[in-house]
């Protein structure tokens, strides 16, 4: 009977249990894991702040009967001995050991803390990362009425929105020179910094807080890095972004595959390392894993990055390359943008979407699309599934999509767009 | 300069005239409608019944002087010389000639007027084909508060709810043993009839009306079929479900193109002569056709039929080939369904979609798939993008979809769906 290990118990190394399950009904599964509770749904901390979602519904107790498996929580992974197949793990102040046929390393990723005067002993500096994180946050919050959140990436933006619900004065730097840089282009951007100002939410562009007021809440939502420290140590392959993995998700040492926010992908556009930053993706790369491990051959060939977020009620979706990144890869790149009502004028209850797509002059592929409003994130997920087909924009604006006034266009902003391009080229 | 006569003024009649005009400043359009009014959005008239749209805003002005294009309406084409290109029309005692360069036929479909006894001669008989009919149809409901329907496709089926909206006594009896029959299979159309049924809207299925009782309103929704009587007169090749076109849409003469209801396309999937009934594809044929008959030369494909509805505020979609078409054009098909919250559970405001994929066993590609439930015919419209793109089910699951929980799942049904598929393998 094979012994599968997991380290790790989130998206990806859940997704890899219940796949390696699915593929092996006898398959002997471990999940070991640093948390004193089960499974916890990260994205949705932000949303917990203001009382949206219940803080304590985002822990989620898995049926390890029922999935046949056992779960040693609580417990550090110190070492694991890839010769001998083993691991070693701290419980309390017991040293134990555990042995392997087939590893998955779902290690995750933590909060990048930069250096900034005042980061340290502040008993008001918060980052996003677990449910005691927001508990702590809430409590501070009935006190403290100014808070300046640093990063404005999907979780600096979201908590704003959340901080500013409860009435806290919010002030969101960030050192780039827009609001979700790494996905949006500035004329997209400026949509949501236009609503964030409405709503009174300072936002400092190209800014560097260089010290932190220890008085005020400070919310650090620089980014996170891939928790690669050890697989490191095992002598497993790291590249720039993480564990390097190939389509199979394994790792540089048999038997030991690698998923989620730890790996480095790559990104499906340039074929270059790219992050795999992306809970729909951890899961998928769990899936693949795990069936993998339970002796399955299936292929993860990469991202685009596909992400979303709602702020203030509003939906922002972005896949692909945005236009800094396309031409810092030497695209020739054209694009089009347009804002449309998603049902006919005449039909009631009418929302608004805005839409652009960017695509290679040469190849007339798409590269990337980013999308505010209605259905926003729809929109996005069927330009990822044409970019992922390779198609171009000719066959983007071909595809056949449905019409009926209550819901949609006779000409949707997807054909729209594509044609505007089209036009252009 | 080109002369362009495009004979009717709907979806695909207006989008030619729009594309005619942006690929050639100077061509010379007309367009020749039988209407006393501009443009008119037929899927709009189910809604204008109970209210829910103003039948009046259903009437479009189109701006001719900034189109610079003429319009010349209350018209009736009667005769097409294609040798001499010359058009005949009657308005009104008068008869008179027009002749072109480039000719576009966008007549359009009627309603199917099936021989019952009872259907002639009956003030309390309906189509819901224009804005008169409706006009008169909520007329009748003051008076009359009992309703029977012939048909269960969309018309018919939006007709039911506006009617049972209104206090209405419904009765929808249909052929055929399940609603919207072309488009779902039973598993899925009896979601839909449970909640007819929840709202005293009565359901013959299996059942043929053979006499319409007068002193009752009458829908007739069994469908629409081309108009393709001026196009057989001049001698213009037919097909089975209306003017036959090539992929310019080009038809058996030279300089006359076809779009529309009018003419008949092929079904992207078995390749075969197909209805072309959909509004969206409509609009996207008079754009190719306008912007070939100005000179330009893009090619239209042929349809998988890509359909939505809302029926009591739940959305309905489907693309491609339901299970007994696609047994029935040969195909060993597999097929799976699932249903799902749109958001994680513990999200707030949650709601619920089902979907269904069908795929042929032998190439493992995507022959069709069927929603009801939130954002419906966005996940159709991804389904039909990669049917389109000749995916394979690894393939539609391989798509990296975007996750917020604020608005959709880690594992969102259509990788749910797609990955059970592949399971059963």
């Amino acid at each position: 009977m094979t012994k599968l290990v997991i380290i790790g118990l989130g998206a990806a190394g859940f997704a890899a249990a219940l796949s390696a399950r699915k593929v092996d009904r006898s398959i002997d599964i471990t999940i070991i894991d640093s948390k004193d509770y089960d499974l916890m749904h990260p994205c949705g901390l932000p949303f917990a702040i203001d009382g949206e979602v219940k803080l304590e519904e985002l822990k989620h107790k898995i049926n390890s009967e029922a999935m046949k498996l056992k779960l040693i929580n609580k417990s550090k992974v110190t070492d694991i001995d890839t010769k001998d197949k083993t691991l070693t793990y701290q419980k309390g102040n017991q040293e134990n050991t555990l042995t392997y046929d087939k590893l998955i390393i779902a290690t995750g990723s933590s909060p990048i803390k930069p250096k900034i005067e005042g980061i340290e002993d502040n008993d008001n500096l918060f980052t996003i990362h677990t449910p005691e994180d927001v508990r702590k946050l809430i409590t501070t919050t009935k006190k403290i009425k100014k808070a300046n959140i640093i990063g404005a990436g999907a979780i600096g933006l979201e908590t704003a929105i959340a901080l500013n619900n409860k009435d806290v004065e919010v002030t969101i730097t960030e050192a780039l020179s827009s609001i979700l840089p790494k996905s949006l282009d500035k004329d997209i951007s400026e949509i949501i910094e236009n609503s964030l100002k409405e709503k009174k939410i300072k936002l400092n562009l190209n800014k560097k807080i260089d010290k932190i007021n220890k008085d005020e809440i400070t919310i650090l939502a620089t980014g996170v890095s891939s928790n690669k420290n050890l697989a490191e140590k095992a002598n497993i392959k790291l590249g720039k972004f993480g564990i390097k993995v190939n389509e199979k998700l394994e790792t540089s040492v048999k038997d030991v595959y690698a998923v989620g926010d730890c790996i480095e992908t790559i990104n499906l556009i340039t074929k270059k390392p790219w992050p795999s930053l992306i809970a729909s993706s951890a899961y998928k790369q769990g899936t693949i894993a795990g069936a993998n491990a339970a002796g399955s051959s299936q292929s993860y060939s990469g991202t685009l990055t596909t992400f979303a977020t709602v702020l203030d009620k509003i939906e922002i979706a972005s896949t692909g390359l945005n236009s800094h990144f396309a031409k810092k890869e030497g695209f020739d790149i054209i694009s089009a943008k347009a804002k449309s009502k998603s049902k006919p004028e005449w039909f009631p209850n009418n929302k608004e979407i805005t839409l652009k797509i960017i695509v290679d002059k040469k190849t007339k592929k798409i590269l990337g699309a980013q999308a505010v409003g209605d259905k926003a994130a729809e929109k996005i997920n069927l330009i990822s599934a044409a970019i992922s087909s390779n198609q171009t924009i000719q066959d983007l604006s071909n595809v056949e999509l449905a019409y009926c006034p209550a819901v949609s266009q006779t000409y949707d902003i997807i054909t729209m767009v594509a044609d505007l391009i089209l036009r252009r080229l």
